[in-house]
């Protein structure tokens, strides 16, 4: 339970120990994992506590990164001393609570109507005493008394599979709580074009999606307001990201124009828009902040997600992936950005695999081959009896697959192992992870053929991607300083079986972050500080968007990254290097 | 039908003709009316032409002055033709538009959420050519193909008893049709007061009458949309003014402070709101713009009226008396203004007056009575038999009364007379105004000395009113160059009744304008002209307000005022010589 990954320059930590060591040796701890009650923290390190490691049923991810931004919010709570009116100065309400913030310095604000209509009240039941809720030069609220200490915000991260939330206290930036849940527009399909399908064949299918969505966020935010003790009234912003689909359907802007080529999005500037117009239940005066978006398919999240990482603020070159039925791919620093959009499928997400399923209660997440008997040692999610394969544990198997050759490098299963776990089943060769005794089905749990094939599309696509966008900024994998790996899938899977199957470029592990939910976390940056708004305002036109399906070298590099770890094994050579001191079966079309 | 009133300097229009003479000295013709066919025009001269002149049934005031406006609408459409996406530029809908838009001259715009959810289907249908339609910035509307044409706005007055509604071309600023309707509050209650008890004695007092007043204004769009062949979404902005109450409740602000001292209003600064917010049935991404108000008893009728006349532009000094329930009196010019609002009553429209009645058919509205035998010959609306006396005919019975001696000038109806008509009623004295054998109801119609007392105290407050304005910017009767009388009434009386009984000070005749509905003017100049609202919010400012309740002057002053035509004789000289060449009897607490 105390494994964790440490990411350190040498001497950061203190050396590994002779225990470590023998759980290395037995494979039971990887080169990169130490064990917390054994490493003593010498310098600036970064550890990562890998789920394995964590405590409780939570898979959705809600953590991502800490947060660090000046906290300077677009809401304002000013409480003021109004003069009471008279005989002798009978102005307006309207006119001596204006007059009363610019004796504070805070001229030539003015009152939405929602204000108005609550400030002879306010007034009244505050004795002359009043807190006014400022956004932009607007008054938008006022409530009798003093009331400064109660401001706060929600960000907001649409994904297609999943929606996150969090209640952050305005007045210090703090997370008071977080919520996650399953995108109630699955039901509508599991991908972003058979939504958009849904949206052209049916009359009001804009409308349904929209509400399920909004739905969705209502109730995550009554649960988040419920568990914290905050009024929703007292929710006076949210900032909004998601893929440009997300991003248009809970605005109610029509996004036929994703599915079809050039794919332009209908707008991609940042939109603050009334909570009413959304139907978001929270202050009625209040402001949803939407972030830009850069292309259809590189959203807002895609900008939260360099916000949070600060690649855009970096002198170091770096990689941000954040992995999911689309990967989005940002490389770069502060000179320059390009960003692509992988189609690489809902494979990594348990879609399309035989065994496959997400990551819940009984998915194996992590496993390691036997090289001798091609037994799997794995665990399982709540170390509940095995149902399936999620994400993290299909990388796994098919990195351990590779190591013991049970595939050869083009991906093929191989026929001649005198092993049963190897073996023809009804649709081709399979091998199988668990035995019907062991799982929780009673049925083998196995990996196909057809499953590696799909695995080895979405990672080319991955590959090429991150190819491209080098090539693009012409730069090698040694310029690459840093590379983060965001998203749930992202966050869980572990980088070396990740790398040792070619889904990126050959980095350095070292150089490798698992950043979490960067979207979530950009999200909440936006909402806490105007100044990040201004950089993702910025980082729209700053980013430069590579489109790869009419990119003209996309065919070639796609069609060689359809190989383990590559076809140009040269690309891999650490990775190669390890392979061959075990089962490695170098296919002839690798080279 | 061809009587006219003709206000001219002398020679301006030829001399009264032999025929004319006649009329006038049978009494069939006062000095300032004029027969149309008889007179010709040799100069500049203002021709009014009176009710009994007029056709139809129409009595509802929505004529008004002409308005003179640059036009410079604060709604501009904008038709663009866009270049189409494609994946060499794959830009979003938004940010090629909003390109267009700044290749055009117009740059830093933004969409509506609105604008962005059209805009979309308006690119694909119009083939990349679309209208847009901008208010303030932001885009509100986008449609296909070239629309430039079709924009239209509506100007709304939003009185007591009445609601009047102008639907005008913005493009050229043509009025296309004006609808009035009675005020559906008026169930709530016939006077502000009465609603505001409402509001305060009821949960959802302020919503009843926000919906009654709204669902009125939807009715008259309507009308006015079907008989100009307008659509709805083609109105794209509402200038909308009223007495303060009428204002508040209207926007859904509660009005109870307007109910009691200090009578404070709770806004006073124009509001820009968004249709939605207030439910009125146009374009829904318009904008309702509220003009400002000056205190609770003087709204932003009143500063459409100064906008229409014009008192603040000009060198002269004017008066402007807004007669209604409550009378709004402002007087000064461009180097200051000062307002104050007069607690009339509703006597002037026929309420609490024995044989009372509103400005419907069968109502006197002109009358003279003879000097010899008492008997009034009378002119009802549309000539129908009569039912009652409306505002216009109490004062000219008042006016004739004081003028044949039945009142002397403290208002008691004599007893000495030997004549019929001046009786003892139920009620004390009365005077038969028209004998049942004749009437509709086939009872007699009379004046009563309760009457006469309502009639005095409502005067007593306009002149009271007016004389401490005067006396504030320390003017003389004779420096006062411009009198507009507006509203209904004002419109329809005759002035020198008016004038007889003292309800203003003795301005001469001819400097007298009656100016229909100057509200609603105003409301059409504000809609047409940005220029106008800066006006409007200057005058917010600009217009000191005089709060007559308190003013230690007040008292003194109204009880002098309780005199035909004043307490002090002197006051009106012309006046009372006139009458003294007649029936007038002087009472001996008149001087």
């Amino acid at each position: 339970m105390c494994v964790v990954r440490v990411v350190a320059e040498e001497g950061a930590v203190s050396p590994v120990t002779e225990e470590e060591r023998t759980l290395i040796n037995n494979g039971m701890l990887s080169e990169d994992h130490r064990l917390a009650c054994s490493t003593a923290v010498l310098g600036d390190v970064t550890v990562e506590v890998p789920p394995e490691s964590r405590r409780g049923r939570q898979r959705l991810q809600t953590e991502g990164l800490e947060t660090h931004v000046p906290l300077d919010s677009a809401v304002v709570k000013l409480t003021i001393r109004v003069k009471a009116a008279s005989i002798s100065d009978p102005r307006s309400d309207e006119e001596r609570t204006l007059q009363a913030l610019a004796d504070e310095g805070h001229s030539g604000l003015r009152l939405s109507l929602g204000a108005a209509r609550r400030l002879p009240s306010a007034l009244r039941e505050g004795g002359w005493t009043i807190t006014a809720t400022v956004i932009g030069g607007r008054v938008i609220d006022v409530e009798p008394d003093e009331t400064r200490e109660r401001m706060y915000g929600v960000a907001i991260d649409l994904g297609t599979t999943k929606l996150a939330s969090y209640l952050l206290d305005l007045n210090d930036g703090g997370l008071l709580a977080a919520e996650s849940m399953m995108n109630p527009q699955i039901p509508f399909g599991d991908d972003i074009i058979s939504r958009i399908t849904h949206i052209i064949e049916e009359r009001d299918g804009l409308e349904e999606l929209r509400e399920a969505i909004v739905d969705g966020v209502n109730d995550m935010l009554g649960r988040l307001c419920e568990r914290s003790e905050v009024r929703a009234e007292e929710v006076y912003e949210a900032a909004v990201v998601g893929n440009t689909a997300m991003h248009h359907i809970f605005l109610g802007i029509p996004p036929e124009a994703l599915a079809r080529s050039p794919y332009a999005p209908a707008v991609s500037r940042p939109l603050d828009v009334g909570t009413g117009a959304v139907g978001i239940r929270m202050n009625p005066g209040g402001n949803v902040h939407a972030l830009p978006v850069i292309a259809g398919f590189v959203g807002s999240d895609c900008i939260a997600g360099i916000l949070a990482t600060g690649v855009h603020r970096s002198r170091e070159v770096s990689f941000l992936i954040d992995v999911g039925t689309n990967t989005e791919i940002v490389v770069g620093n502060e000179e320059g950005l390009a960003a692509c959009s992988c189609a690489s499928g809902p494979a990594f997400e348990g879609a399309h695999i035989a065994h496959g399923m997400r990551a819940a209660s009984g998915a194996i997440e992590r496993l390691r081959i036997d090289g001798a008997t091609l037994e799997a040692e794995y665990q399982t999610i709540d170390d509940a009896e095995p149902l399936g394969i999620c994400g993290s544990g299909i990388v796994d198997a098919l990195a351990e697959m590779l190591r013991t050759g049970v595939v050869d490098s083009a991906g093929r299963i191989g026929k001649g192992f005198e092993n049963s776990r190897v073996r023809v089943g009804p649709d081709g060769m399979e091998f199988v992870l668990a035995e019907a005794g062991e799982t929780a089905t009673g049925r083998d749990i196995v990996v196909t053929q057809g499953d590696v094939m799909e695995l080895l599309k979405a990672k080319a696509a991955m590959y090429s991607g991150a190819s491209i966008l080098m090539d693009h900024l012409g730069l090698g994998t040694d310029s690459v300083e840093r590379v983060y790996l965001a998203g749930a899938f992202g966050s869980y899977l572990d980088p070396g079986s990740a790398r040792t199957i070619g889904m990126f470029p050959e980095f350095p592990l070292g150089r490798i972050r698992q950043v979490g939910n960067s979207a979530g976390t950009g999200a909440r940056m936006a909402l806490l500080s105007r100044e990040a708004r201004g950089e993702a305002e910025e980082l729209r036109e700053k980013v430069t968007y590579v489109e790869l399906a009419s990119h003209p070298g996309f065919g070639r590099e796609y069609a060689r990254a359809l190989f383990l770890p590559h076809m140009e094994l040269g690309r891999f050579p650490v990775t190669v290097g390890k392979l061959r001191g075990e089962g490695f079966r170098q296919d002839q079309g690798s080279r």
